[in-house]
């Protein structure tokens, strides 16, 4: 429970209306009632501001007229927003400790400050550092470490070898550290490559529920700080990731791939192995890359979505695609040689 | 076992040749032996129905002149052996109780008809219906809860403030309810969006293995009564899935897509996000769906396989489309003017 | 620690250089130090390869006169360099034994040589072989079977009717064996079929982090011996996987797909169900197979990735593919009459 006016101070911000206005809760514009703070993302919302019922609004100032209720004035709502959303999340920390039920390795090193959840499992030389939450049925493998205040959710695996930063979070069943996908074809069939590489992950890095991020080979695999990754992401061994990059839902890139810092990559985008992408650059969704990406800016690859009928007329005619252009090509040829006659 | 004139009662159906033949198991046309049930889908599999050593069989009555076997007559013969399948299905079904080597918080709500597997974890608050199963190593976190009959297979994490209906089947290893992918931009990097919405589940609902479903940011993120989801499948915060909808394996919803009531997302989908699918839609597979779809019918994207020599020209071609088309319209011009010289 | 001349005599290769070099590690060219061994993959990493610190390179005979250091010779060096990795990954096999805190069934049948880590469980009738090890918190389900050597990483789920051979190793938070997605229409929504086939997997077969490969309906699922599969696949309930066949991450195979040997499934590809892919078929990344391939080759669908503004009007101009090539062609008719007059 805050009044507006705690949080304008908090976040340097001014108000308009009361600022005692006192706020028990974040709500979106239409289901926002009594106590509710909301925000305004963008003039497309106006109409909900106008009928909306939150005690509280932020929002950027050209819009403070239309508001009927009292504001608080961001330039960036929706970074405003983000900024006061922990103080409302509601989510219980668990109590520092190791659970008694958890399976912990005598020579592992846990910050008193740190906690360990029930049936975690954390092996000898593991690290975990000061408020660190090792969730519930979480698996933490030889010498791997927490940095402080990282925050790992029930059942992820963080394989031995593994490095994870501050202030990170790591999502439910997301596999750390596992082997990479590699083999050379022998007489017999495939022979596994045994990975001798580990994964260093950097501060402030989000990784999915359900995401996998293999060790590498020989080197690290390398997630720098401030990458964030969604769910059902596979990143391959040998990867690295720039700092502040960020990597949507069902995303794969296969092994020894470099992205850049302050990357996007939409949801679905593939990436083949061994590219490079250069810092600055965002991939649309379900853009396959098949190449390395050296100037900085937006790239797309597909067809638009089509009623199925009219998809099929035009896409039976791709398949021809060669063969028109050249007739095309002909037909132009033909025209230049009549107009010589 | 049954007898088939058990089976054509319990199903009121029809039978051709002895009500007393003895059904034990179930088998495909080509594996089944005695005492075996099988069923026949569609006229291409008549010639395994000819020759197969089923005891008896399931099909439409204009083919049972077709079976050399005893027949039961079902308008739909393939939802009739979705009907028998669970008598056959012979999975063991745990007795109720709490495993001892769970961990349950003594102010969960437990049903005495439920079963909690080994090494669960249940936390304060949790529900557990009548019937229900939460399996071995599953995590329910606290004030969330099963509906009746609702089973969740060995592994699933399901957090906090999530409800699952009845009858519903949660696969191994999903995640429900884990955070929103949603972070702002601001001066330093990305900002969490700390999520405070939950997640709602209706009846009759399956999630598949390793899928995941978002918890909403502010309100829930909702899965409406009967909906089926495959295998890895990523659903993003704030999406709402319309009642009976399909959505085949690999799909992902980015955040706050509305898909409506009885669409089927064929595999490998992928809707962007903040875009609404209405009612009675099919999205053929690989389909990028990148703007709202207001009509029912089927939609697609992509270009067809090929062999990759072949595939290679049409598509190099496709990356001068726009200047080829552009050529094609000033030869018509010419052609045009000629005409008119 | 070995010297070069015993890792010559282990895998039969010749020497240049001093066979007495002590061996300590593996790295990269670039990364590497005294006492490691590095590879040299192929003629583009020859400048890394002139300015190494390893201690010596496992090479092609042709390159020998290029390195500063001693040399392994191989035919296939990759294929040469996979054999020794085993001998330096440095991972700690645990030691036989059911550890105290796993739930076992008394009516499990656990070979001596066997490990079977922390907080697992394992179902009655399950038996794991010698040498095996179920890793932490796994499940191993009633009647299912882990062949000799076969590893399975922590978290890993394998349902009962499962049978998986000798020598493969499973990743963490792989399901074997789940439900698969069969659903009939009834008239008041989706019934399920419950499934009752099982799920083979051969000898010599890797699993990735994440992945699903579902149980049969009625017939069993099965995967050959030698198949190797990446992290986050979904497989679908009754597919078959032939033998030395490779799938890489994200794909997908809807349920009842035939994949023959040799295959090599890249990165995102999508295969309907229902469809035969022949033996010794390569299929390029996020390719949808949407029929059935009878002839070896190469397969791909999709379209180059451009900048996107590039694209948008190439996207744009297949939207309209059928129109144009019908105006060329109307174009190409009348030219024909044009000459004719």
């Amino acid at each position: 429970m805050y009044s507006l006016g705690e949080l304008a101070d908090r976040l340097d911000l001014a108000v308009t209306g009361d600022r005692r206005t006192t706020i028990s809760g974040l709500a979106s514009l239409t289901s926002a009632g009594p106590g509710d703070l909301s925000f305004l993302a963008g003039a497309s919302h106006l109409p909900q501001l106008r009928s909306t019922r939150a005690a509280a609004v932020i929002l950027s100032g050209e819009y403070a007229a239309h508001s009927p209720v009292a504001c608080l004035l961001a330039d960036d709502p929706y970074l405003a927003f983000a900024r006061i959303s922990p103080l409302f999340a509601g989510a219980v920390p668990p109590p520092p400790g190791v659970h008694a039920s958890a399976v912990v390795d005598p020579a592992a090193d846990i910050h008193p400050g740190a906690s360990v959840g029930a049936l975690a499992v954390v092996e000898a030389g593991a690290r975990i550092g000061a408020g660190a939450i090792l969730g519930e049925r979480c698996f933490l493998g030889r010498g791997s470490s927490l940095g402080a205040a990282t925050r790992v959710a029930p059942g992820a695996v963080i394989h031995a070898g593994v490095t994870v930063g501050a202030r990170c979070v790591i999502h439910s069943n997301a596999v750390l550290g596992g082997d990479g996908f590699g083999f050379a074809r022998g007489p017999q069939g495939w022979e596994r490559i045994h990975s001798r590489g580990g994964l260093r992950i950097g501060d402030d890095v989000s990784v999915g529920a359900n995401t996998a991020v293999d060790r590498g080979t020989l080197d690290d695999t390398v997630i720098e700080d401030g990458v964030i990754i969604d769910n059902l992401v596979q990143i391959g061994h040998n990867c690295r990731v720039g700092r502040g990059t960020a990597i949507a839902g069902c995303v794969g890139l296969a092994g020894s791939t470099v992205v850049g810092a302050r990357c996007t990559l939409a949801g679905g985008v593939g990436v083949v192995g061994h590219v490079e992408i250069c810092d600055d650059v965002h991939v649309t969704g379900m853009t396959m890359v098949t190449r390395s990406i050296r100037e900085p800016g937006s790239y797309s690859s597909g067809t638009p979505m089509a009623p199925t009928r009219r998809w099929k007329r035009n896409a039976a005619r791709f398949a021809r695609l060669d063969e028109t252009q050249r007739r095309l090509f002909r037909l132009e040829r033909r025209r230049a040689r009549d107009s010589l006659e």
